[in-house]
């Protein structure tokens, strides 16, 4: 049936057409006991439209200031990305080795230097070892199924790599998406990078796929309590190549809605990868506040919630004080009337137009023993939604988090 | 010498003349083994000018429903408080509970109920044990050396009681102001409720006394990383008696500048210590942001930084990733030139207008290993500076808030 996604079993960046990636091992840091590929080639077999959404902190990483302009002309190959050293707080020196490692990936690969854009995640204010990376770059050998190196090799403190790629085919022609993404550190909006890199081998239109793609990062990663506007170095970036033939895609094109649907799909599992992978996680928290006034009310109010340690800590006791609850939403700037609010856990009412129910303790607290744990918030007021993705706060998050440069 | 501040060794709340305090155990909570006072009752001799300053969370407890207006007359003579139980999203029931808290407490006193002002902090969303509490409130004795009771009574996590007190002689008169504050759960501006409440047996006009209060809760207590306008009980509350005797002091008064520097003082020692007891705490962190472009980026500055869990965790485990400052400080809100930004710990000047130095990371990490980290920042922007103090982030932090209701 046209339009059904189809999953693809173990799929990643180089699921669509013509995407090929790699990844080395250049001893930029270590992580553990054993040597972990840090540097990752990306590339097109040919010139890509592209879309991207960067951090918006004052202070960013020096990838990010090359690819800013890069991407504003919609036009990339490749990305070169490495692990073990952000590349930020490193002054000039840190641009000119940005450009450094996007021209020797370029060269390696025969394409046009400023079709490379560059990602870098670790540690902040260290000047990258470029003797490694520039001998890691050329010596990776990108193939069609190296997909998953290349998603290994943008790990940090991610326990499991992050991947995913679905189908879906329209008037015959079945096109792929597939995606990659790295985060972890999620108690707060300004913990770590997140990377998150689509590719896909429909053709499409460069207004098109740039709305598509700020529409799904507000629907997805975005919604993780890690945000795009806050680490030094977060990029998204949607590659498309073409590789599947036809007509560029634009919103009257018929695979309009069923591409943007699977852009959605593989993003917002990318986005749950993330929350369920948070630095010492053990519980995925998903929290819907439904009934907002207005749908940027239901977004503050969602993500306020997934990002409050007390609610994160009532999770991790399996303790249920959703008082909590009630709390983050109303210091979200939500518009809050506190006896229209209610909340569940699963399917457990626990505070009812502002009040206490009567389902007992145990029984709420029972419901959040698992390995997702759903809040629902009614506010009562309107007809808006939006749902966040968190995870819980363990004794495991401040171990990672107190020894993480040496 | 007039205007030099005394400190009373061991002093607090019932420092100030005409002040009395007692508390008792009530039974709403047990804390660990041992019973410990949970209400407790806080009296003037006469009337009291008061000002005030609440949370502004949407949800608010129904001690400050029951206060707001109160406060808003001027005129106070008491407070009740109780621990165990914050009386928040309890719903109509919860209204009733504060008002008979003062009622029972007025009635006990033999004054007005509508002079009473009500506090309660703990958990949220189950209504009072009324029977206890009411019981509770009329067996107080209140005396003038029960300051540290009342104390105690309020404490929840914290692990020591907080209490200053401070005498200034002006022009032959001697005034007292004394204080008492509990806190801990130092996370996140949502964490858990800040009570100060401050007394003076200094005579005071009301629009001075408010206008003070303000100007000091935003230099103390609104600048540890528990701020005044995210818990739902969060109250700060000043009460003058004029015990002391003599005119009203106002603006114009020889006594105006030495009284308010009496006042800053108590609530600047009381934020530290808050900010030095923070649940699982070992180091308190003060963050200085000089050279912002207006005082408002200096304050969001500096509180960002206190308050990022990238930066308490980097403190925790003395790893002196200090790019984790200019992130935060990126993030703020404030203007920001990285290139202009410098950082130091201690003395030791880790980023010197936005590039890492060459001071070695093992001398700044050692730099932190103290009871007290100072982080200080310039932003080269303009001659602004605020300052605020925070704690670090440790594995008892995540032990003690997920196991908090049971």
């Amino acid at each position: 049936m046209a339009g059904d996604l189809q999953w693809i079993e173990g799929g990643g960046i180089t699921s669509p057409a013509g995407f090929r990636a790699g990844a080395v091992y250049a001893g930029i840091r270590t992580y553990g006991e054993e040597p972990r590929r840090d540097v990752g080639l990306l590339v097109s077999s040919q010139p890509c439209t592209v879309a991207g959404i960067f951090s918006n902190n004052a202070v960013v990483g020096a990838p990010i200031t090359l690819n800013r302009p890069r991407v504003a002309t919609g036009v990339a190959q490749a990305i070169v990305a490495n692990s073990g050293n952000a590349n930020t707080v490193t002054g000039e020196h840190g641009n000119l080795d940005a450009a450094r490692m996007a021209e020797v990936a370029a060269a390696h690969l025969g394409i046009a230097a400023d079709h490379v854009l560059v990602a870098s995640t670790g540690v902040i204010g260290r000047l990258l070892p470029m003797d490694k990376i520039e001998a890691a770059i050329a010596s990776i050998e990108p193939a069609a199924d190296g997909g998953m190196w290349f998603t290994r090799a943008i790990m940090t403190t991610d326990t499991v790599p992050k991947h995913h790629a679905v189908q879906v085919t329209v008037d015959g022609v079945t096109y792929t998406v597939g995606g990659t993404a790295k985060g972890s550190g999620m108690v707060h909006p300004d913990m770590a990078t997140v990377f998150c890199f689509l590719t896909t081998d429909a053709p499409c239109e460069l207004g098109w796929l740039r709305q598509t793609l700020r529409e799904v990062g507000d629907l997805s990663i975005n919604m993780v309590d890690v945000d795009m506007d806050s680490s030094t170095s977060d990029t998204m970036l949607l590659l498309a190549n073409g590789a599947a033939g036809g007509d560029a895609i634009d919103a009257r094109h018929p695979a309009a809605g069923p591409l943007r649907a699977a852009i959605e799909a593989v993003a917002i599992e990318l986005a749950r990868d993330l929350a369920r992978d948070g630095e010492g996680a053990r519980t995925l928290i998903t929290v819907t506040v439904e009934g907002a006034a207005t749908h940027e009310d239901a977004r503050k109010a969602a993500r306020t919630v997934t990002s409050s340690p007390l609610v994160k800590t009532m999770v991790t006791g399996r303790d249920a004080n959703l008082g909590r609850v009630l709390m983050a939403v109303g210091r979200s700037g939500a518009r809050v009337e506190v006896e229209r609010a209610s909340v569940w856990i699963g399917e457990h009412c626990a505070f009812e137009r502002g009040a206490p129910t009567d389902v007992p303790y145990a029984m709420i607290s029972k419901a959040m023993d698992l390995p997702e744990v759903h809040i629902r918030v009614d506010l009562g007021l309107g007809g808006e939604s939006a749902t966040a993705w968190g995870c819980d706060l363990t004794e495991d998050y401040i171990r990672i988090n107190a020894d993480y440069t040496t």
